[in-house]
């Protein structure tokens, strides 16, 4: 499938639709995930046009998995989890639904089930205060 | 936590209980798990001891991302998978039960559910016949 341009990331990237930031560089970008599947739920992006994690090159590979391991580390220190679980889905069969590479970075907390994926939308406004945590631990 | 020399894929690495290989190289080692999620279901990890992925070091980052990578696009073109599935478990709340840093890259097929994480072991012979699969898309 070649890469769809108007896919909603493309989106938040070219600044046609608004996103919750978390952090930004020169190759990638982290936001809220609108759809959280646990409270903290972070996207990571690499600006590279890639559908998939098959097509993304080395040099986006390496900066988007860098960018990664940063929101890690700062949703761990900010929101304190008692675990987290690292995602990325290559294909609806795998439940991809949009067709830009990324990583869902989704905190655990003992016992609690997760929300299902890309299920229901919450208010951006509930998601700024969470941001506002893990930016501090950047 | 500290990180635990005993555990299994720390034997793994020093050859004290065997895999069903898929590639090697000096910093990564990928194998079959040897309880799958679905048929396919590979594990990568880098030769540095880390317990996860905020201990892990730039260097055996990028290491293991590359080496991802790489089974990835073997899995999917030796075994033609509908999707796949990249997951790594950050802490016993997250379901990791192996406390050496791993990524499982695990094929999905069209409607079929994944099997439960970690429940039940097959016999590694029956592995070898997909391994070789993908080692001969490498």
């Amino acid at each position: 499938m070649a890469y769809d341009p108007d896919n909603i990331f493309a989106k938040i990237l070219r600044g046609e639709i608004p996103c919750v930031k978390v952090y930004e560089d020169a190759k990638t970008l982290a936001f809220m995930d609108v759809m959280p599947q646990a409270s903290g739920h972070t996207l990571v992006i690499p600006k590279e046009a890639a559908e998939n994690i098959l097509d993304l090159s080395a040099e986006g590979l390496v900066a988007m998995m860098a960018t990664t391991q940063k929101i890690a580390k700062a949703v761990k220190k900010g929101l304190a989890p008692d675990g987290m679980v690292l995602t990325q889905f290559n294909g609806p069969a795998a439940g991809q639904t949009v067709f830009h590479v990324h990583f869902h970075i989704i905190p655990r907390t003992d016992g609690a089930p997760l929300a299902p994926h890309g299920r229901s939308m919450v208010d951006a406004a509930s998601l700024e205060p969470i941001a506002a945590k893990i930016r501090s631990a950047l």
